[in-house]
C-alpha cells in the first residue's frame, strides 16, 4: 500500500478471480466459461465495428437495449447494459443499499458481494445456508433490507423455485431486492416476469455464460423504469461509454441467434446429468445444480489435494478454502469430451489414494 | 428517483456526455474523436479474438501492459489499463482523495472532475483560471491537496510545460498529483518521464483520441509500482476483467503502428494550425490550443446560437453554458475537408448575421 492510500480503504480485500492461465493448455473447468464459441453472427458483427473505433459507443446503448426489452418482454427504459454484471451488481449496491438500507445476502455466495460492501462502505448481514447448502426464503422474509441472492446460487449451483424468490420480494417492500441471475438459463425460471408487479426487484443477467461471451464483458439489469433510472444515474456518474462499440454489436448478434443459444445450454444440462452421474458412481456428493457447473466432493480425498492433483493432470477446477466448503470442488461444465477427461483423471486419481 | 435511491446521491448530478447523434450524418465535431480509422493491424487483431470471446479476457493486462511499458520506458508495474481513461480517474479519486486529502482541480476543466468528487463523497476546491483561461501553477504549488491537472486542459486546449508541472508534483510530496493527457499526443510533452522521480504523479492517458479508439473504450494509467497498485486494489474489488479481449487486443495493435500514429498526430497538428488561422482571419478569438480541438469565440455572434446555426448546416460542435465560456465552442480538429466545410458553414453564417 502506498502512503497516499486513503484509508477508507486501507482494509478492502479485493475479490480473487479464478486463474487465467497463459502458458500451459489446460482443460479449463475453474470460471464457468462456456466450452462453445459465440454464435456465428457475432464475429461478423465485431468485424463490422472494428474499422469504426475511432467514434465513441453509444452512452444509450440503445440497439443493444431494444433488442434485450424485445427478448425479455420489457420496456427499453427497464434495461441498463454493463461491463460485465459486476459492474450493474456495483452499481445497484451503490444506489439501493447504505447504512439505513444495509445488505443482506447468504454466507456463501458469490465472493464479490462482500467485496462490493465493503469498497461502497454498506453494512451486511451474511446468512448461513441451510445445512444441505440450500437458501432459507423464510430468512429472507420481511427482512427491511437490501437483498441480493444469486439465482442459481454460486458456487453451490443450488437453484430457488420463482415462487420463494416472489414471497421474498413481495415481503421487503421497501427494500430493493437483486436476484443475480448469471446462471438463470441452465434450466432454472427467470424472475424478470416478476419486474412489471414489483417495483422492488432488480435482475441481473450476464452475457458471460449461456451466450459465451466471458471475454467481451457484457451483463445487463432489468427492473422497474424508476429503478433503471438510478443506476443510470451511477452509470453517467462514473463511465457512461461503459459498454464499447464491439461488445454492444456482439450482444445484439448474440440475442438474435436463439437456436444457437438454447441448442448450447441444453447441451450444458445434458453433460452437467452426465458429469453429476458419473462422479455420483465415484462415491462423490455432488449438489444438485441448476447451473454450468457442479460442486462435489468426496470423502476419498479432500477438495485441495484433488484441485491440486487434477491441476497436475492439466485439469483447472475452482476450489475454494472457506471452512465450510474445503472439501468441494466447483468444476465448470464443458463439452462430453471435457467431462470424460475429467472424470478419467478423477478416477486415476482415486485409485492412488486408496489403491 | 426512485423511492429507493440511497441519500448519499441524491444531489449527484451526472456528467452529460456530447451528442452521439444516430440519424442524421454530422459533420461531427463534437466529441474530440479521431477523424481516422483505427491502425490497420486493429482489425486484423480484433478479428483474432472474436472467436475466443467465450473465455474470459486476462485480468492481468499483461499483454497490453508490456508493451505500454516498452512503448513509455516504464515497467509493467506501473501500468494499469481501463475501460475508458474515466474509469482510471474515478479510481484514483477513490484511492488517493478523502477528507483528509480534498481534491482540488482548475473551475473550467473536465466536466467529469467534480462529478466523479460528489460520486466519491469527496471534498473539491475548484480554483480559478486565470483571465487569459491559463492554470496559474503557483495556485498549485505546496497546497496539501490531492490535485487534477488536464493537460492540456478542456475544453480550452491550453498547455502547461512540463517545467510547471513538475513544479507542482515536486511541491505537494504528501499528496497525489494526476495529470490526465487525454490531449497530450498533438504536440505536448508527457509527464510520464518524471514518473520514476516522484513517488505522488499519476499521468493518465487515453487511445480515445490519438489512437482513433474512442469506441473500443481503452485507457491507461502510469506511476509509481505503488500507486499502480493502490489502483489495483480499486480494480479488483470493482471489475477485475475491466477490459474485454478484442479491446485489448487492439490495443497492442495500435501500439505496434507507430508510424500510422505519428502520421494522424502530424495532420491533426497541421489541420489544427490551418483552422485557427482561418477562425482568426474571420475575426475569432481562438485560444492557442495544444490539443485535438480549438476553443473560439467570435463577438459577431454568441456561442449557443452559432453552436444552433452550424448544427442545422449538418456541422456538430460542442457548447458550453456555464457563464464565463459561453461565448466560445469547443471545435474538434477533423480533416482538413471537414475543416474546410466548418469555416465556409461559419463564413455564410456571420454574413447571415451581419449583412
Amino acid at each position: 500500500m502506498s502512503r497516499f492510500f486513503s484509508r477508507n480503504f486501507a482494509s478492502l480485500t479485493p475479490y480473487t478471480p479464478g486463474e487465467q492461465p497463459k502458458a500451459r493448455q489446460f482443460v479449463k473447468l475453474n470460471t464457468n466459461e462456456s466450452p462453445f464459441p459465440p454464435a456465428p453472427g457475432v464475429a461478423v458483427a465485431v468485424a463490422e465495428q472494428a474499422g469504426k473505433l475511432q467514434l465513441y459507443s453509444d452512452p444509450e446503448i440503445a440497439a443493444l437495449r431494444a433488442r434485450l426489452a424485445e427478448t425479455y418482454g420489457v420496456t427499453p427504459g427497464q434495461v441498463i447494459c454493463v461491463n460485465g454484471s459486476d459492474e450493474v451488481l456495483n452499481f445497484a449496491f451503490m444506489a439501493f443499499a447504505d447504512e439505513k438500507s444495509p445488505l443482506a445476502f447468504p454466507d456463501l455466495t458469490y465472493g464479490f458481494y462482500p467485496v462490493f460492501a465493503q469498497l461502497n462502505r454498506i453494512p451486511y448481514e451474511q446468512i448461513p445456508l441451510m445445512d444441505d447448502f440450500s437458501i432459507n426464503a423464510e430468512d429472507y422474509t420481511g427482512i427491511n433490507k437490501t437483498i441480493v441472492i444469486a439465482n442459481p446460487n454460486a458456487p453451490t449451483g443450488l437453484y430457488l423455485p420463482l415462487s420463494e424468490i416472489e414471497g421474498i420480494v413481495a415481503s421487503n417492500p421497501d427494500n430493493v431486492v437483486i436476484i443475480d441471475e448469471a446462471y438463470i438459463d441452465f434450466g432454472g425460471e427467470s424472475a424478470i416476469s416478476l419486474v412489471s408487479k414489483y417495483d422492488n426487484l432488480l435482475v441481473t443477467q450476464t452475457f458471460s455464460k449461456s451466450r459465451s461471451m466471458a471475454g467481451a464483458r457484457l451483463g445487463f439489469g432489468i427492473g422497474s423504469e424508476k429503478l433503471i433510472a438510478d443506476l443510470n444515474t451511477i452509470r453517467y456518474s462514473t463511465n457512461p461509454y461503459n459498454v464499447n462499440r464491439m461488445t454492444e454489436a456482439a450482444g445484439v448478434a448474440a440475442l438474435d441467434d436463439t437456436a444457437y443459444f438454447e441448442a448450447n445450454c441444453r447441451t450444458i444440462m445434458e453433460n452437467r446429468a452426465w458429469t453429476t452421474k458419473a462422479l455420483e458412481a465415484l462415491g462423490f456428493t455432488v449438489l444438485p445444480s441448476m447451473a454450468n457447473f457442479v460442486f462435489a466432493k468426496t470423502d476419498a480425498i479432500d477438495g485441495g489435494t484433488l484441485y491440486a492433483k487434477l491441476k497436475e493432470r492439466g485439469i483447472l477446477v475452482r476450489h475454494f478454502t472457506k471452512d465450510r466448503i474445503r472439501d468441494f470442488n466447483r468444476i465448470t461444465i464443458g463439452t462430453l469430451d471435457q467431462m470424460k477427461t475429467l472424470v478419467c483423471a478423477i478416477e486415476a486419481i482415486l485409485k492412488e489414494v486408496q489403491p
